[in-house]
C-alpha cells in the first residue's frame, strides 16, 4: 500500500467532517495530495465513514487514473483535480453539504464578511461561482464545477479565500494539507450561519471595514502574524 | 413468530428515526412489506422506542387486519396500507414530525429544488397535497391522509419524489424497503431546513435550473448513474 | 422523609427537562402535588440538578408553608401553588425558559395551531397572558403571574391547553400528574420551534381547519381516543 | 508554580466554554485575576483545549508583563487587561465568539431585553460597542478594543450588564470571579438566540417594561435578593 501517511490524513479529514456533524451518511469527500509524487489520496465514492480504512481511500494521479485502490473514487474526484492542477499552493481539499453553507450556495450569493470570525480566515467575501451552462453541466459537469471555481478565483489568492460556494451546490474547501483543510469546513458553516443571524437582527447588515478585515486576517496569516505560538 | 426478517428490518428502521434525532417521545413510525406474502409489519402505536423488539411489530395484511401481534399498530397504518396498494415499487414507508419538514408541511408549501442535495433525492420538488375536505377527516381520517396522498402523485413516480409534506401535518417517506425509507426521512429533514435558510440569506432565491436537476437526479438514479459503488 | 414517591416522580420531572435540553443551570423548576395529602414537592432554588436527590426536594402545603426542607423552594413557587389551587385536575407544573417557547412568549403572541403536531396536545392556541401591572409586579408577582394564567384560563379547560406563554417570561406546562407535566414542556417547545419555520417558509401561513384540529386532538383525547395502547 | 488555585478555575471556566459548545476549536479565551497579586491567567494562544493542563496558562501582572509561562497568551489579552484595570469588581473574563452572541455582535444592534431571562441577568439592554477608528484598528488593536469596552460603560456598571457585544466582532463577558464569567458567556449566547426569534414571531416585539424588568433583576441581585439558597 503505497502512500499510507497521505491516507491516513486524508482519513482523518474524512473522519473530521463526520465528527463536526457537516455530513449526513455519505455526502462530503475530503482529499490530499503528495506533490513531490503528484499523487491524491480520495474517498471513494458512497461509502460508510464509520468503517472506513485507510486502504479504502483510492490513489489517483493528476490526470485521474487510478494508480491504486479497488474502489470508485467520489463522484467529485475531477472537481479536486481541477483545484489541485490550478492552485499550487494547496494540499488538501474539503466538499460538504453542511446546512448554513449550502443554504448560502443555494442563496446563490456571496457571504459579506460581517464580523472578525470570517476575517480571520477569508481576506474578502466567501466567494460564490457562477451557474454552470447547459452544455457545462450535460459532460464532464464535475471538471465544469472545478473549472467554474478555478474562473472565479482568476483575481483571487486561494490561500486567502480557502473556500467557495458553488451555486446551487455547495461549498468547496482547501488548505496547505488535508488537516487545514477539513476545519476551514467547519469554519465555513459556523460563518453561513453567523451571516444567516446577522441579517435576521439586522437586515441592512454592513460588512466590517477593510481596516477592521485586513487587521484580523493579517494578525493570523501575514508576515507580522502574531496568533498562536511561534512555530 | 412470523416474517422475522422483516420485522428486524423495520425495528431498525424506527430506530434510525430516533438516532437521527426526528421523533419526540412515540411520535413518527415506519414499516415495511413483504410483497410476496402481502403482509406488513408496522410499529405498535404509543410504545417506547427505547424497549421496543422486533416481537412488538404488528403484523397486518393489506387490508389492515392483525395476522400476529398482541398491540394495537400505529394509528397512521391505514395511510401506510394505501401507500403500498398505491405504489408498487415501495417496500418501506416512515412517517415523522421532523422539526423543519413538518414546518414545510405547516406552511403549506412545496419545497423548491434550491440546490443539488434536494436533486439527489427528488427529481422535482417535494411536492405537498391538498387539505382534506371536513367529510375526508370526519371518517376514515387515516385512509383519506393516504387518498390525498396518491392523488397528489398522479402524474408523479413515487421513487422519483420518495417522499410527500401532508399540508397541515408532517412527512410521509418511502423507498424500496425499510431500509431506504427512514434515511428519505432524515434527508428531507436537511433539505427543508437548508430551504429556510436558503430564503433568510435571499427571499428571491429561485430553484435550480432543469439541467443541473437532471444532471445530479440522474447520477445518482438513471441507467447511466455513476454515483456509489458498481453493485 | 415524607411523599418518597412523589418526591421521586418530582425529581425525574426536573432531571427530564435537563435530559432533553430545556434548560440552563438552574434555570427552571417542576413540582408534583398529593392531592390527598394536599402536599407539594418542588424543586430547591439554584440548585444544581446533577447532584439534587429526592430529599432536597421542599414539600409544601398549598398555602405555601413548608412541611418538611431544609432548603429554600423554587422562587416561582407561589405561581404553582396558585395553578393547583385553581385547576383541580392537575397534578404536576413544568417551567422552563426553553428557546422558542421563551421567544413566543417574548413575543407577546399566542402560538397559532399550524398543524396537527400542536392539535394533538392543545385543543386551540397556546394562550398567552396579559402583562402585568406595575403594582402587580412590585409585591406578590410570583402569585400575581399565577393569577394572570388563571385569568386567561377563565373559559378554557387547563387539559386542552396543558400550558400557557406568561408574556414577557417563559412557559409554565402542567399535566395530569409530574410525569405528564414534564413532557407537555418538550412538545410546547417543540411546537414554538416548528411555528417560527412555518411562518418562516410562509409568512401567510393559516392555522389548520377546525376539523382537522379537532379530529387529532380528540382521537388522542376525545372519548373515542384510539391513538396508543389501550388501558 | 505560582497561583496553582487560579490557573484551575481559569482552566475550568475555559473548558465550560468548549462543554457548552460555545467554541469552536481555539477560539474563545477566558482568564481571571488574583487582585491581591495583582496577577492575571490567561488561555495561551491558539492551543487546543482538549490537552490544556494547569500549567499551560499564562500568568501576567496588570502591565502584560509575563510573570510565568512560556506559551503566549492569549492574542486577546490586552483587552482583558484593560477590562481589569477599568473594572474593579470584576475577577473573571470570558470572550468566545458563540453563534448568536456573535451575530448580535456584527449585526451592529445591542440586544433589547425582551424577557425576564435576559431581566435576570442584565439590568438594560445587553450593550454594543462603537466601530473602532481606522487608527485604533492599526496600532494597539487589542488594547484599543478595551478602551472602546470602558467607553461604553461611562455611565453601566459592569455587574448590571456583565457582558458586551463589540461591534463587529463578538461578545467580552465577565464576572466576579472565573467561575462567573463563564456562564455568563453561555447564558449571553441563549439570550442572543431567544431574541432572535422573537422577533421572527413578531418583528415588532417590544421590551418588557421597567417595572418588570428591576422586578427579576433585583430578586437575583438586589439587596433583598430571595433567588437561590442563602449564603
Amino acid at each position: 500500500m503505497i502512500l499510507k501517511k497521505l491516507r491516513e490524513e486524508v482519513l482523518e479529514a474524512n473522519l473530521e467532517l463526520v465528527r463536526r456533524g457537516l455530513v449526513l451518511y455519505t455526502f462530503g469527500n475530503a482529499s490530499g495530495i503528495d506533490r513531490d509524487e503528484g499523487l491524491i489520496a480520495i474517498k471513494p465514492s458512497g461509502v460508510a465513514y464509520e468503517t472506513m480504512k485507510p486502504e479504502d481511500l483510492v490513489i489517483v494521479n493528476l490526470g485521474g487514473e487510478i494508480v491504486e485502490g479497488s474502489l470508485r473514487p467520489s463522484s467529485d474526484l475531477a472537481t479536486h483535480l481541477i483545484l489541485y492542477r490550478a492552485f499550487g499552493g494547496i494540499g488538501g481539499v474539503a466538499h460538504t453539504h453542511s446546512r448554513a453553507a449550502t443554504a448560502w450556495a443555494q442563496s446563490g450569493r456571496e457571504i459579506p464578511c460581517f464580523g472578525t470570525t470570517h476575517a480571520d480566515y477569508f481576506h474578502g467575501p466567501i466567494p460564490v461561482t457562477k451557474a454552470l451552462t447547459p452544455a457545462e453541466i450535460r459532460a464532464d459537469y464535475e471538471a465544469n464545477t472545478g473549472q467554474a471555481i478555478v474562473r472565479r478565483f482568476a483575481k483571487l489568492d486561494p490561500l486567502h479565500a480557502p473556500a467557495v460556494l458553488v451555486a446551487g451546490h455547495a461549498p468547496f474547501c482547501w488548505g496547505k494539507s488535508p488537516a487545514e483543510a477539513a476545519p476551514v469546513a467547519v469554519i465555513v458553516e459556523e460563518i453561513a450561519a453567523m451571516a444567516f443571524q446577522t441579517l435576521t437582527a439586522n437586515p441592512k447588515a454592513r460588512p466590517i471595514s477593510k481596516h477592521l478585515h485586513d487587521k484580523h486576517f493579517l494578525r493570523k496569516h501575514g508576515d507580522d502574524a502574531y496568533y498562536g505560538q511561534k512555530r
